[in-house]
């Protein structure tokens, strides 16, 4: 049970494809699948680097998409900090008990089947963090 | 020679102590030493996490610490992606060349020894996108 690592680092793109295209030729990172999350209205996919470390790639799905909104009120850019955590329920109880509060009360699904669980970015000096268990 | 790893995320703070004393207490990380580098007005300080991953928590040195500034612009919150490559003044040549601009020319001198060069955010989406060199 706890915070493990890093998982991933989210940055907000308006084009999913063109982005992909420019990271990959870039940085010689290899590009995972694209995956699209209705529920969240986001589409994302991971760059993977050598050593496994992972940029996440995340372009909104839809006019209502919240990230839309993220991107119109601060452009493109880094969007978020993912951090792997074993038992999210409990470590969410646990960061509630200290005062952190997160945007939903519960976890939500994540890309390959994980559960994700944003911390408001208020409360953590602008960062928004999320909190990720992978898939059993 | 080339792009490795993703070195570390590098998070804006105003109040470097207060907040390593919260990040560590909320994520159970490991407080590395704070290393003030005075040729880019700032003080940094390492939070690792068990696997060896690392956020690195970065506050303003000075009033005229160009990361002053961007917490005035932006608030506190993700400023920068670190990746570690090797040869940085090759794979700078070779991202020029590819039209990426730097904000300085020639690489600069970061934490513990090492080289570092940052991507103009205009290029690159903006993404605030740290080069860094390990001390050999």
């Amino acid at each position: 049970m706890g915070i493990k690592r890093i998982d991933h680092l989210g940055i907000a793109v308006k084009d999913l494809e063109a982005s992909l295209k420019k990271w990959q030729e870039l940085f010689a990172a290899k590009v995972g699948a694209i995956e699209e999350i209705r529920e969240r209205g986001v589409k994302v996919a991971p760059l993977e680097f050598e050593d496994g470390s992972v940029v996440e790639l995340v372009a909104p799905l839809g006019e209502d998409s919240p990230l839309e909104k993220f991107i119109n009120e601060r452009g493109e850019g880094i969007h978020h900090l993912s951090l792997e955590v074993d038992g999210i329920e409990e470590v969410m109880e646990r960061l509630k008990n200290k005062g952190i509060r997160f945007i939903q009360e519960e976890p939500q699904k994540g890309a390959e089947g994980s559960k994700i669980a944003f911390v408001h970015p208020r409360n953590l000096g602008g960062v928004l963090l999320e909190l990720k268990e992978k898939q059993k």
